[in-house]
């Protein structure tokens, strides 16, 4: 068979994968607010901080000036086992479409995770351990970011307690069963080892907890093991975007072995993790001048930049995280059932957020019916089954693509494809 | 960091992958004996089983001459999504069994099959479209054959009917769901929709159905399609391990790459689809006076190789098959509750029994218990969550290792990873 000049998948070797990540803080002329107490609104330093996050993962929280920051070398050994993740051409995708727009994405779901979370993930437990802790603490909704934890605690030989949402581990049991497998203690919350916990569970009896709740027990639990432990955060904070910036500089380096420099970058925003990781380098290139549109794209149910505020609010709803300048719904915003449940979130990383303040990036919410249609599209032209979460950015591509189609230009369009969806099969089913 | 020689993931290129399946029959001395006709013991030709089967997998399945076999470019364009496969060097693994063995496995559960199942689903959806065909028909189990045939017949453009056993179809509804999802029309087994299925439910109302029963409807579908359907099988046929030689093709050009040739190539082996293809060339290696140790290993609860008889039985349970000379139990053996459900199959490949009878392979079987050890082991230090069939060789493997560790031997072992255990959960519970 004849070989494309362009292959199906390419793959960076070793040596060509990234050993810095990227800062894209360091690039932006106006940097983000920093987190601020509720009470005093004043700023909080690293000593506010040191009790819940442990201190590597706190200097680059604060940090935005440094560009490059090494991955250290146990972590480097660590993404060697599922990175370099693949960019794909979509041929199939295109043909689908009959538009000459040339489409690729990076594959960030080919690992037990499911998702991209585990490039977040291996550090902060490689940093905890570093610092002499024994052990770290998270919470989990879904699943995916507990998982991932889980993965890099088993290879760090850290202990890792999982806060999982009653109702949630409950319907997922064989979520809770993955994060065992690697070792993890999967605690369905509210519970009775923490004293909110206690609270709750007298206050309402019977409650399925919620993702708030979860946060609050896993802070407290990490507070209070006397110097032990820490909290951990799969998406957000400025160090979670930091270390998706992988995601971004392996793509931007398999373009350029293939000669390509994208039109649009697309990623599917909750949090902001995967978003804030593919565009990271293409930021710096935008603000150096180079035109390449930036899309963030979100639910219609839950439309934090394209319709929420520009202010302070608390990172959950519990009200007890810092404050942070953001594009927020408001912290007691529930959205609409809606099975994609990495973008239910009511604010978005204060990085995304003032990206978007500042007109470097755009953002567009997408109906989710409209987004099922292009995912079983994407299944069946391109093989893989996506997850909700990542088909909000293959239903922006296809809009893109089929953009392309009526005005005739042969635009390069990039978006991230961060997880899988074989854990998301009742909403494909809803949304048959 | 310093790159080591050998990556932790070797990928070839599009222009390194195999353009040609290799049958290794052409290889053999003595070749398997044909299938025969239960009644006559008559050895079946082309047109004996040209209402089952599309004529182009018919002509490889009688075919034991023909040494190199093209894939259709059609075949390869499809395979290009997901292969190559990686190539992985275990050192997570080896640093904690402390071996001095070097151990490498082959990954084919990176796609959303979860395993191998797609290299052959993709020629058998390829050559009933060419053939002009509007359908084909299979039965599944535990559903990665249902999967990877759903995900084939979607590219290709071929109606899909798969024959789910009741019990499964019912107690992994999201297995339904994602054959549903690739477009595929999956009814519960046994089913008013044939004769067959139709006296079962009169004869046993309310069964579960069985895999024997599934075979005979999808065949029954097929047949009386009025010739627009034919049916498919996805292990222990001739054509299958043709298909499947895909893996060690690329497994030994991969090595080649790296300066390595196996001491011992390791596969799980039911019917011996996966076993079958990641041997194929060392077969011919070995034959041709190579020194190179291939193991089957199959679970101490279904060991056809091992306790079996070599002696024509039938392929199903319900004894409407043609007869195979094969390694069986006995075609009314029901193995124990075990979850690897890819190797409860009371026979095995015809071409693994003849190269087993003719101690150009070694097998072992392996108690359910140690081979969770050892999957909890591996997901632990590989990141990757395996299914429970392809535990039984990280099993071996490991046991080979703790061998090379009591020698001081530092052997070169090869497993083939077949597939991951995502949908397996409930069998690490059970296990834990």
């Amino acid at each position: 068979m004849k070989t494309r000049t362009v292959p199906n998948r390419t793959y960076l070797t070793e040596k060509e994968m990234p050993e810095k990540w990227f800062n894209v803080r360091s690039a932006m002329k106006v940097k983000p607010e920093p987190m601020i107490h509720p009470g005093t609104k004043q700023p909080l330093g690293f000593k506010d901080i040191q009790p819940i996050f442990c201190d590597e993962v706190i200097r680059q929280e604060l940090d935005n000036d440094t560009p490059y920051v090494d991955i250290p070398d146990e972590v480097l050994r660590y993404y060697r086992m599922f990175r370099p993740s693949p960019l794909c051409r979509a041929y199939e995708l295109e043909a689908a479409l009959d538009t000459p727009a040339k489409i690729y994405y990076k594959f960030e779901g080919n690992n037990t995770s499911g998702s991209h979370k585990l490039n977040s993930a291996a550090p902060q437990a490689y940093y905890a351990k570093k610092q002499g802790l024994k052990s770290i603490t998270t919470e989990t909704g879904a699943g995916q970011w507990g998982t991932a934890l889980s993965m890099a605690c088993a290879h760090f030989g850290l202990d890792l307690t999982v806060f999982m949402v009653k109702v949630s581990s409950e319907q997922k049991p064989y979520r809770k069963a993955v994060m065992e497998t690697y070792g993890a203690n999967v605690i369905a919350s509210p519970s009775a080892t923490t004293d909110i916990g206690k609270k709750l569970l007298a206050d309402f009896p019977g409650t399925g907890g919620s993702l708030g709740c979860a946060i609050s027990e896993a802070i407290e639990a990490a507070v209070k093991s006397g110097g032990s432990s820490r909290y951990t955060l799969g998406s957000v904070l400025n160090h979670v975007l930091l270390h998706q910036s992988v995601i971004g500089l392996e793509s931007k380096a398999a373009l350029e072995k293939l000669g390509e420099y994208p039109d649009i970058v697309i990623g599917c925003a909750g949090g902001g993790s995967n978003f804030g990781g593919i565009i990271a380098p293409f930021v710096k290139d935008k603000l150096d001048g180079k035109k390449v549109k930036l899309l963030a794209v979100e639910p219609a149910n839950c439309p934090s930049l394209t319709k929420g505020k520009f202010e302070f609010d608390f990172g959950d709803t519990g009200k007890i995280t810092p404050m942070m300048k953001m594009y927020t719904l408001g912290s007691e915003f529930i959205p609409p059932p809606d099975h994609a449940g990495g973008l239910r979130y009511h604010g978005m990383s204060p990085i995304i957020s003032k990206l978007y303040e500042d007109k470097l990036i755009d953002a567009i919410a997408v109906p989710e019916q409209d987004v099922f249609k292009s995912a079983r599209l994407f299944a069946k032209t391109e093989t893989i089954l996506p997850a909700p979460e990542s088909a909000h950015a293959i239903h922006a591509a296809v809009l893109e693509a089929q953009n392309c189609k009526k005005t005739g230009e042969a635009k390069t369009i990039v978006f991230c494809l961060s997880g899988t969806g074989y854990f998301d099969l009742a909403a494909y089913v809803k949304n048959a």
